[in-house]
């Protein structure tokens, strides 16, 4: 694949100048453009949720935050996943109370019992036979958009979603170049090897920033770019479509100590091979992709300030039914984390200063950030 | 005592319709809401705020929270209770810091000292030997309504408080019925033989909803439902007026096992043995008649979604003072409070979804909960 | 140094009366009016922020709070100290994430390593050598007022800081009436014996009223009126130019017993012998004088309801190498500060009443308390 620097050459460097600026500090830290972003950005485009397998049977479910939404997910008898706002139509209470879990037959309310089929049907409730005017139907669970994809749930809860493909594949296909790249990976059979749930006191807009950028490779994540030694030059890999991070000379995978690795997936393509490939779907999800191994975070906004981060590492079924060491592949990415989160958290400190107040400044390198303000401006219509 | 259903035959069933709205999602989370609430109701109307007889000698004094306010009240050396704000004329300090104590003679604030009586007087300050031109009655504390009933001091802080018999004794007679029924508990004699406070993180609106109707009590209050069958079904005893719910046929007595029993209060009525009456008083109180003891919840909201229930069991004094067993009967219903409250809190949670931007609705045998509705809507002019 | 009744004489009391008001309460309770307060006053006004000697070395720092602000001071190759905006020039990174450190030779981000000089200057960053069109003096830290006096660096993160003499020293010198007065204390010389932060719940201006009229004093500080009997008669020190509380007969010492004491600082005159002297330096330094140590409040707001309080005590340095008990010292004033900080915080519960809605009263001597309010609503033009 040849690197072709389309981010930047559409963006132009007007005047010469290296320095642009970035967004100012108050869209970091307002409540009042928090609450914008949670209304245009995460009710309104697609939000990846969970992983499909971990709703396995017919009645299995899992409950999760979507923008200031509850989402319930369950498997139905027919073997599909549907989305519903987990809000019981009767009085409101919260349908399903527990974070996941299994039914036999029938979502039933722990308030009244109103009861409804895994389709969201409303089937059944106290003295419901002698109110024959309740329409079952129109008092069914609320539906939200799903999609499943690379293994994950996908839900959007606006009224009228967006195209899934102009959206969330898209921004993979952009990046990758080839519409293919992303199945060689084959995501969506991949088996959850290790889960780390990060709590980051920052914004999410600050969480995207760190992970397009690799200017601070080089300053904070000694152990990554010990294997991909171009992050030292400062250039991400997302600055170029098509490009994946070359591993070091001397790596032999993608680990801690570069030494290792679990093999092969096996319709990884020659040119993906020994590479490190980094894709931000917006708004909340991030693909990192190599040789081995697949690992994908997703962000939970909740706050200005407060973000949840969930990070999967994902491996072929057969390297952890067999109970292969998946650590050295894990800590890898958990440090290279936990040093992004701790930049953040730094950065989210200032965002309030006068010094902050006009924002500040990106780097050629980082130039293609402004990208993703411009979209952010004009989707939460800040 | 007949069963009329006034509250049914005043709302009516437009078009045959079973489902009615509730109120907007938004009115138990929005702090401005509750800002006017604590404004045009709880500071306006009339507040049960403590067990008179805990205030027993002369200089006794409780500080309870009303709305926004630290109501002091205080046993004079007349033996008379009296309500002050809790609130030093002078620079502010309030003026008992503990919850409950007993003074000898005065008030004297801990910041410089002023001085008032127990009728609030300004009796003493430094130097106020030469200020001659200091009211004492002017910078006295200022006096807030105090009435006592049913053994409780009642306040308000409102300039002008509202009749307490066309509010709080009226709603105990609207749903009694019969204007002496609730004398025949003597309910000022009996003793406290147990208090429970609980936390509950929900709108105060939802726990008052909740303790309306019983169209839920089959999903979730067994025990309850085992002595009072008729519960079960869902019609709520508080849905007509003078109805009392009647005990299972094997059920010997108001307790979580149906046995037992503390015999019957003196003066209860052949009509009211064997029943449990529950009264709603607007806008904090609930009560609960049963044979051989009184429930009282006292509710104390803090914030939208936050609100203090204090629960007392009221005995008669022999009973308590001959150590007979108390934990059946007060096991009942602190089994009720805790599902109920669970409920309500689980239905605070989806009080923000857009599936509750218009409210939910209300089956057949919780429209009297309509009448609450516009009551709140009128009082606090939402 | 004789008496002289300037505020007193200043203000007059109109019409005989002898109380007049404070406030209305909710200047303590707003957020809003915080929010102008931090940036009128403490974001505008010389700010007190660290002992000069504890930032010793070439490259040694300290990271303050001021108002919203995050303050670096520095001390430089040539031993001058320098402020700055802890905040990075390029993404806005806190630069320094601890309270305190030492650097070798530059401040260095712990993102991007962007890299500034100690004058601030930027010297090295990431592929700086091929942005030649970056500033590195414009792309600097952003410099801050600095100001060293009485051993303390003061900063002012205002675009135009106000002149130091007329405000810092003129609240100082307006206080004692000699311009010389303070220098006989040589409070840069002497050395933090002991240092105690206490966490208030109260807003800032409460705690500065306290500290200006001792109308309390004989009410909860009795300790302080055994050293100093005149201040059980409730006035304050504060409220005459240049007077000083004159030591009891039978004190020999400003300790918690009145005896023993660590002799006298050098230079004291005779007239401030025996005598103790506070001193409000708007808006956030209390500065305590007697004669053989110095103790110096400063305030930190955080919060309309919040304020950390950093107190030192300063003695001799001889005195702290020889190893003598400062404990008698201490603990007097420590008992003062914690008996003060309780009031205002029992005061600042009853901010929001509707009995302090207009405010309280002031007696006449707490009148000079008004001075001090006018200020205030002039300032952040309340």
């Amino acid at each position: 694949m040849a690197m072709k620097t389309t981010v930047e050459s559409a963006m132009g460097q007007p005047d010469g100048v290296s320095l642009r600026r970035t967004l100012p500090g108050y869209v970091y830290t307002d409540p009042a453009v928090f609450g914008r972003e949670q209304e245009m950005i995460f009710e309104r485009l697609w939000f990846c949720a969970a992983r499909s397998a971990e709703i396995g049977q017919p009645g299995s479910f899992r409950v999760v935050p979507v923008g200031r939404e509850s989402v319930l997910i369950v498997r139905g008898h027919d073997g599909a996943l549907r989305a519903f706002l987990n809000v019981c139509r009767h009085r409101g209470s919260r349908l399903c109370a527990e974070e996941s879990g299994q039914v036999r037959r029938n979502l039933r309310c722990g308030y009244h019992a109103w009861t409804y089929d895994l389709d969201g049907r409303l089937v059944a409730a106290p003295n419901l036979a002698k109110m024959a005017d309740v329409d079952r139907d129109a008092y069914g669970l609320i539906r939200v958009g799903l999609r499943e994809w690379l293994g994950y749930a996908w839900v959007c809860v606006a009224d009228e979603p967006p195209s899934f493909t102009d959206t969330v594949i898209a921004d993979v296909t952009g990046r990758l170049g080839d519409p293919a790249a992303i199945g060689h990976y084959r995501t969506e059979e991949l088996t959850v090897g290790r889960r780390v749930t990060y709590q980051v006191a920052a914004n999410w807009k600050l969480i995207i920033e760190n992970f397009m950028e690799c200017y601070h490779c080089a300053t904070i994540h000694p152990e990554l770019t010990r294997v991909l030694p171009e992050f030292a030059r400062g250039y991400s890999a997302q600055y170029y479509v098509g490009h994946g991070a070359a591993f070091a000379d001397g790596a032999q995978a993608f680990t801690v100590t570069g030494t290792g690795g679990l093999g092969r997936l096996p319709e990884v393509a020659p040119d993906q091979d020994r590479r490190y490939f980094a894709v931000t779907v917006r708004p909340q999800v991030f693909l990192n992709l190599v040789p081995d191994h697949v690992i994908v975070h997703q962000l939970f906004p909740h706050a200005a300030d407060q973000t949840t981060v969930v990070c999967d590492w994902l491996f072929d079924a057969a390297v952890v039914e067999a109970g292969q060491d998946l650590a050295p592949s894990v800590e890898l990415f958990d440090r290279v984390n936990r040093q992004d989160f701790r930049a953040c958290e730094l950065t989210q400190l200032s965002m309030g200063s006068r010094a902050y107040r006009d924002g500040g400044v990106l780097v050629p390198s980082e130039h293609h950030i402004g990208q993703f303000h411009a979209w952010v401006t004009l989707a939460a219509q800040l």
